[in-house]
């Protein structure tokens, strides 16, 4: 079995996003596959007074502007701010973790569908409809993802996986757990490179 | 003239330090100087409702862990948490506003001489004592350093130069500005590195 690295994500952060973009190419050249964890960071933000970086005094015109520039960096195509920014992310997770749970292979898949519907394609997937037919376009049955979001075990398995999420000290998006070592931010993943290469420094 | 680039930093941040010792290098590179501009992230921190991220719940942990690895990452030598931390940094950013104005050529080896006095030796520099010796250690006269932290141009001078950092948007350390474009961030300067080699994408 191939070991993973663990990447935390909120599905409406666009760090998260473009983390999402290059995370499998990152994993891929050391050998490894991603071990997709959606969460809700509005939750972890209950716990460290944290609010959405575009609602910040002068952070969020700056955020704003670094999303932008972040994406050509990293060479994520087609990056643009939804216009309902930010959403609640209960649907989109669920879906994942319903996912993941039936048809692992297409975790990554469905993910990048939801990711790209929302920060490509303008597309509200805090509706349940919208991100069912979203993940639709990964190979999953529309209804049945549709029906997952009120699924009460769906929803518990998100609940545990929050909780589990900031056991392990996640606390924003993207977050990337490597063998026990916690890297906040896509800016981190020149590190993570690193560390896969020489186990640690 | 050598065209700058606008460095703002606060004496306290671990990040700040790190990009301390980079920013030279950078801007050399592409033919640029830095135009060092020591703020105190306190005032700023008053607008925008942040405070410094060790006292942050989950975040706290993980940033004194990321600031040594991140030390080691860039090839920052002799990183160490200062024993008294956060401290105010008062009398260092005044010392480093007096060296500019009195002799301008010094003003980088002050800025060393009294981050590695903080993050390397562990000398708590928010006492004017400790501040003036780790100047001096640059080639600045000690007790005229000694004597700029009381004296009320000096103190004027920071307080405008707070302000104009505000007013341009600054709201972290470091804060590097590169012909009007906002870098947040020892964590962007590979993107300060191709945007001065590009003129921006």
């Amino acid at each position: 079995m191939t070991a993973t690295i663990d990447f935390y994500f909120d599905f409406s952060s666009p760090y998260g996003f473009l983390g999402s973009e290059k995370v499998e190419a990152l994993a891929g050249r050391h050998g490894r596959t991603v071990d997709w964890h959606p969460i809700l960071l509005g939750v972890v933000f209950r716990q460290t007074g944290a609010m959405p970086l575009t609602e910040v005094p002068l952070k969020g015109a700056y955020s704003r502007r670094d999303f932008a520039r972040s994406a050509k960096f990293h060479g994520v195509e087609g990056f643009r701010m939804p216009s309902r920014f930010p959403i609640p992310t209960q649907a989109a997770a669920r879906i994942v973790l319903w996912t993941k749970a039936r048809d692992p292979s297409r975790t990554g898949a469905v993910v990048h569908a939801l990711y790209g519907a929302f920060f490509r394609d303008d597309d509200d997937i805090s509706q349940p409809d919208v991100a069912a037919a979203a993940a639709a376009r990964a190979g999953v049955d529309r209804s049945a993802a549709r029906g997952s979001i009120d699924d009460p075990a769906v929803k518990e398995a998100l609940k545990a996986e929050n909780e589990r999420a900031m056991a392990v000290g996640v606390f924003g998006s993207p977050f990337t757990i490597v063998d026990g070592e916690p890297f906040w931010g896509v800016d981190r993943f020149d590190q993570i490179d690193r560390w896969l290469a020489t186990g640690g420094w």
